[in-house]
């Protein structure tokens, strides 16, 4: 067999998310007819997140198998494009990696955004793209909530109550806030993350922002989702990158 | 009568251009139609430019009179976003402002961006957005074409067949390439535009980027279109601001 890694941008508006399943068309299932259509195989395609509906990926990665004396990699990328052509999927590259390759569980760090757009107009070259708040936020208060999130905790009160994860304990890396113009950019880095976990914490950050009495020490504590925010909707959402060690690539 | 000033945000890809006829459905007749639901009246709404179909506006200006003892700039502007919310235009600012402004005789500088994705997976999350150009592009010859057309010259071969302004003799004040990614844009300020102008620079510039032996200087001197490289398409081109002296608002 020859192992494949392939990087992909997704628009997730009208998907059901990365997971196969009967209820619509997903990532998955679009690479997969993809795959189908060129070759006549259907393998599993793993990828290093599994995005929700509506969240979209600028660059996530992911890999699947073929048989041997299988193709080369510029041109599965280029034949999977043209069964994509109309489809809210593309391949942004594709090379052959060696079997021990994982794009789940070689994955080293994730990186999330999530895009507000904070403004009294509603968006419309952006609609679908970013999580609109039209009222305006204190960056300072969300940025100094955010600090206290960074590090090794239990996210319980972060974490979808349908999450599988078998612990709550993870390690945020990274939660940077910039403004660009009208738009407030989140950025995450951990090397895992819990379902829900990026939209919980940027729901209850915009909730900070607005001035309610949240206080990210106690949330933590409390190990309860009803402690925290809401979730912020998907469509702000960006699956931005997967890392690998070089061994593994 | 009041006069007011509007900033607007517009998805052009539905629209048949700024210009309301009975083609379709044009930024001018949406912002018309919300006006009329909320007071009854249906001015004419004069634009900073006339884009044509698919041309977005990060920011347009225009200009409308309502009837005397009329009401506050942020009421007006509000209720349009309210009775625009569905549609592809969104009101940015609204402001009242002296009767002798014009949108579009007082404007002394026009600004556009031209968005061009080069990579070779089609875009997703910018389709519509972003003119794709498969191919790879030498930035640095089409800077030094596009320097040529700064200043005064007679651009008749880069105006459409079907342009309606007197003279072909405009003043380009700006034009930039930058590389942004995957991207490139293009900026071109002037104090006004031909018709297809910047679509019709862009898309010869593209020609020269691909290495096609297009002279500039050649193209100026010989004065009729046929001279010049394709129109650009529309989906990359955004309106990005209109100008004014401060006396004028």
């Amino acid at each position: 067999m020859t192992r494949y890694k392939i990087n992909l941008e997704y628009d997730g508006t009208d998907l059901i998310g990365w997971q196969e399943n009967l209820q619509g068309p997903s990532v998955q299932s679009i690479v997969k007819d993809a795959i189908e259509n060129f070759c006549g195989h259907r393998p599993d395609v793993i990828g290093a997140g599994r995005t929700d509906a509506g969240v979209h990926a600028v660059n996530m990665t992911a890999h699947f198998d073929l048989p041997d004396s299988a193709h080369e990699a510029n041109t599965v990328m280029r034949a999977l494009n043209f069964y994509m052509a109309e489809k809210p999927v593309s391949i942004l590259n594709c090379e052959i990696v060696p079997d021990e390759f994982n794009a789940r569980f070689s994955c080293s760090a994730r990186h999330y955004k999530y895009r507000v757009l904070n403004r009294n107009a509603s968006p419309v070259l952006e609609k679908n793209r970013v999580y609109w708040v039209p009222r305006s936020l204190d960056i300072d208060a969300m940025r100094s909530a955010a600090n206290k999130l960074l590090g090794n905790h239990d996210f319980t009160s972060f974490r979808a109550t349908q999450c599988q994860a078998k612990s709550p304990i993870k390690t945020l890396d990274k939660i940077e806030i910039t403004k660009v113009g009208d738009e407030i950019i989140f950025e995450f880095s951990a090397r895992s993350f819990l379902h829900h976990m990026v939209r919980n914490i940027v729901g209850t950050l915009i909730e900070i922002g607005l001035g309610k009495p949240y206080d990210v020490d106690e949330i933590l504590k409390a190990k309860k989702r009803s402690a925290a925010g809401p979730t912020a909707p998907a469509c702000g959402l960006y699956f931005i990158g997967a890392d690998y060690n070089s061994m593994d690539v």
